[in-house]
């Protein structure tokens, strides 16, 4: 069950996109496991891939077709990663892609492929090829949340958000989808997520709205601590509504709040249904003496197995906390500086038990569905947020049995 | 159930140590949780602590202990960890050394404390003070075993391992016990571990020897990474041979190889113990540019959630150690020159699946209730070695339920 987050009803339009989901039986029968999201003539394309040395083929080929072109349509497939496939895989990406620029009438480079699911085997194209067709008569305007479902795999919910702004008096639309559960952590972008805005936005700017956004969303969470060869994430400005937004401009400054909005909501729902989740919980870790040392405790915490385990009991055993706060690697951290509190109580402060802590208060906030763990260590300045969750059964038995 | 790990029946007694084990009903009545182990005058003792920045007090106290004085006792307490208690938790540490010391006529600093169990909470002292006389009633060169069960929490077995070896002619023991079942991750010393010998050794020397024996076995452990507060491990000479051994000797080579092989022993047997354990798993980094790229490729691996679920599977789902190698922050690795076995099954070559791989073949080592992990990087003569176990349903329950 995840975490206070429930299906999308409806996600609004976004001018120059259409989308499509079909249950092509690449893996499994009867499960919806191609998505195809055509782009309007003139859309531009920023993206960040995966950082793990073991890009899979569809990173590889989505990257060479970006450096030459603008994308006309993305297609996504569930079911098999195409990673560790070696240069067959690459070849089955890139067929991929000829097989839907013939159907569209484009370059094949003008087609990014994703894939998402398990590592190793190779992609069946014939069910693929077999698809396409259908995939593309129905195509429609209104499909998002149809392909937020199409890409899951382990999510038990579609993730979709959006946000709606003006500029210029005109309405501009921000809609996304997410995918992603477990091998869940921040390394420059996280799982697949698709956002597109109907505002124009030069290529440049496009790309430093997204890395902005993905810095302050899908590079904050993490389930387990695992990085995906597949990561994507894609930001796609078609203009269609005639609006274009440039930085420095208050439109601009809407538009970046509409694009981080969205990719926050979908990066927390990522979270809140991650594999096993029964918390959602929030790790702020304040007063550090540089980005890179907040950033170190709140994932030293986020990433701890036992304080995991011990959100996952409702125990309020912060000792697990504190000893997760001494190993994040700052040298000279002075303990008796350290405070820590989950929601508004109090547990740790100068480096002990606050005094005023008792059980039933740390029982009362462990007992919530939404936990935030908030780290002082009265060095400086310096901040960092990440979302996180429990680890519970459910993670076991979803990784224990997901080939099965 | 550990995995391939029987309880010691008997460990030769070590000239100069004598020990016992009482249930002095710290924490919960009837169970052993109360170890001393008396040392004779003379005795040389080197040391290793946790380096998280939390030291739990009795850390505190017995390295301050230390610098002042050879021991003549040691107190192991489980039940409470003694950390994050503050000021009163250093002063609780102080008085059991104090209590102690009364009752053997020696002096506090010669006295070294050392706690496991719940963080946070403050150490009992009368149950402690009341059991000591019993304790020393007790005393026994033989209660090695007993010792080691005295000193468990969530260990299932007691560890402990001893070597024989001949030093000029005549017989030196090296025996040890050690204690950790979570908590576990390489990083100076790991969780309580006593090893001693009869030999003479002087202190810079024994230094030396316990670092190189805890560098190749406590520091290559890894149960679930997270470090303890209360990681100590001790090596005690006694002398009481009256043969000594120093560096250069054919002896000193002698006896550094008992003592690595004890540690190692004690070592592998806190993972074969961990918690929830069903499989003891040996990674192998080999053909790395640098120890430290060794060693991270190997912590990436060991430490991976997805990996470790799918041991606990019995799942040759290969991708995910192929993910894990890749996100392990080695920049410029070609993934064209990695290879990965398990046991004597080759899974990846050239960076992908290798061309003989069948399913069968990685099923039947994934079956094993022992698997060993190699991975050669094809970039340099660098190696390291890990050892860990799976993510079972049992490492959830057992640490969503330690406190109830």
């Amino acid at each position: 069950m995840p975490v206070g987050l429930n299906p999308p009803s409806f996600i609004p339009p976004v001018a120059g996109i259409r989308l499509a989901s079909a249950a092509a039986g690449i893996r499994k029968p009867d499960r919806q496991d191609l998505v195809l999201l055509e782009v309007a003539p003139g859309t531009e394309c920023a993206a960040v891939f995966t950082r793990n040395r073991f890009r899979a083929a569809p990173v590889e080929v989505a990257l060479a077709h970006l450096a030459a072109a603008n994308p006309r349509a993305l297609l996504i497939n569930t079911g098999y990663a195409n990673a560790g496939t070696g240069e067959a895989g690459r070849r089955d990406a890139q067929a991929c892609c000829e097989a839907l620029a013939a159907e569209l009438d484009c370059r094949p480079d003008e087609v990014l492929p994703f894939s998402t699911g398990v590592i190793g085997e190779p992609l069946p194209l014939p069910p693929i090829r077999a698809a396409l067709p259908g995939l593309i008569g129905d195509l429609s305007a209104d499909a998002w949340v149809e392909a937020a479902r199409g890409i899951m795999t382990t999510d038990t919910v579609p993730k979709a958000a959006s946000r709606r702004l003006e500029i210029g008096g005109r309405p501009v639309t921000v809609s996304g989808i997410a995918k992603g559960a477990g091998m869940i952590r921040p390394d420059m972008a996280t799982m697949l997520a698709f956002v597109a805005t109907d505002a124009g936005v030069p290529g440049g700017d496009l790309d430093t709205l997204l890395r902005e956004a993905v810095g302050q969303s899908f590079n904050r969470i993490s389930v387990d601590g695992d990085t995906s060869t597949n990561d994507a994430c894609c930001l796609l400005a078609t203009g269609a509504t005639g609006v274009a937004a440039s930085p420095g401009s208050e439109a601009w400054e809407r538009l970046r709040r509409a694009v981080t909005e969205v990719c926050v909501e979908l990066a927390q729902a990522i979270v809140r249904d991650g594999e096993g989740a029964t918390k959602f919980i929030t790790i702020r870790v304040e007063e550090a003496a540089g980005p890179e040392e907040a950033r170190a405790v709140a994932g030293a915490v986020a990433h701890s197995p036992l304080v995991k385990t011990a959100f996952y009991a409702s125990d309020p055993n912060w000792g697990r906390i504190l000893a997760a706060v001494g190993r994040a690697g700052i040298d000279d951290l002075e303990i008796a500086g350290v405070r820590i509190a989950l929601n508004d109580v109090v547990i740790v402060s100068r480096g002990g038990r606050d005094p005023c802590y008792t059980e039933e208060a740390g029982q009362r906030a462990m007992d919530a569905e939404e936990i935030t763990v908030r780290i002082d260590l009265g060095r400086g300045r310096d901040r960092a947020v990440l979302w996180t969750c429990d680890l519970s059964h459910g993670y076991v038995s979803i990784n224990a049995e997901y080939r099965t």
